[in-house]
């Protein structure tokens, strides 16, 4: 049994029930035989924080009722997954109309609208064109294979998941709680100086930190320039 | 008599030798005067690092030989200035082809073509356009008041001109010196969390530091989130 902040490391399958067809894995091999592998994805276990809300909801409140190592089955309904069908997003539209967009449509194909919106065409005939603008598993009851292969409880252990989260693995950031945990000390190295969204990192690693893990610190930022920084 | 990496705050005027003109001035009575007054602009003594090539050569080279206080006119060559000018650069096009950029020429007018590159409009006669791309002062003498309004001679008091420079005067930046002078900490507070290029600006800043004013020192910016960072 988990509760709120909680972090925990899953690994898992999810499936649309009806058809059997994968979604999404962090198995390598599930992915490879599901055809859905990409070769620029890191297969491995999921950070889930509870509460978070940034995975599928029916999973998050599975989570809560797992024990550390277990590993379970479960469906989740459309309402707690990808939503419920709304009939009024079918619409028809002209082949003409796609067309002069540069789409030239078949059925099942995935396109995107000038206004952002993706659509599935479901059909094509008499130069008319049905497009559903439902998310294609809205409507789907969904099964799930979930491990929960770690629960991380300590603290600075807690602080490196949410490093790695928003720096990788292998990041080079220096990380130091003090003895009291009002102080997070965050030393960037000089390879980031340059990286485009830095700041916004900074700022997203700070804000997870003081919701999830420490709430009364201080989490400072320190960043060292020197002549050896400029060279080369 | 100054030399390379001396910080000077200059007041200046500068104008075209030949018509009078006023191009540039730090003061807000002569721009208006000129009709060149800009109200975004602030109109005070601009700091310039001699050395740093950030102004027109013949005005950084002047400068060496003045001293505190002092008030002098002289004149730069154009070669020294905004270069002399190349006749091949000026162009015949056709009027139709402007006209189909959206442009409508008249003589004088300064305009922007496709490449990206400024021009002038030299005339416009039978459906051709002379067009001008040396710079608007190319081939032109330059005549300068400049004096020299200050000399800041203090360590702390040059990282300070270089905070105004890159983050604005009446920045709320902290700004400690050791007093080895071998670490210069800044810290950032969190109104600046989001400015687009901080991370710019604290590069940019810090090069100018270890370049001229402690080329030993670390610089080190601290930036510290709490909970109260993302109320409001």
């Amino acid at each position: 049994m988990f509760k709120d902040n909680d972090f925990l490391y899953i690994d898992y399958t999810s499936k649309i029930k009806d058809t059997g067809e994968v979604i999404d894995t962090t198995n390598e091999e599930e992915a490879k035989k599901a055809n859905i592998y990409n070769p620029e994805k890191k297969y491995k276990p999921l950070l889930v924080i509870l509460g978070e809300h940034r995975v599928i909801q029916g999973l998050e409140e599975a989570l809560y009722n797992f024990n550390e190592n277990e590993e379970k089955d479960f469906e989740v309904p459309p309402e707690k997954a990808y939503g419920e069908r709304d009939p009024s997003k079918v619409k028809i539209v002209s082949l003409g109309e796609l067309k002069r967009q540069g789409v030239n449509p078949y059925p099942n194909m995935l396109i995107r609208l000038q206004d952002g919106n993706y659509a599935t065409v479901k059909s094509v005939s008499g130069g008319r064109v049905i497009l559903d603008l439902n998310h294609p598993y809205a409507g789907k009851t969904i099964l799930y294979h979930v491990k929960v292969v770690k629960v991380v409880k300590d603290d600075v252990e807690k602080l490196k998941s949410l490093l790695d989260r928003w720096f990788g693995e292998n990041n080079k950031i220096g990380l130091e709680l003090s003895e009291d945990k009002k102080s997070v000390k965050i030393s960037i190295p000089k390879e980031y100086f340059l990286l485009e969204d830095l700041q916004t990192r900074k700022y997203i690693l700070a804000k997870d930190i003081l919701t999830y893990v420490l709430p009364e610190s201080a989490v400072t930022y320190t960043e060292t320039y020197n002549k050896e920084t400029f060279k080369g």
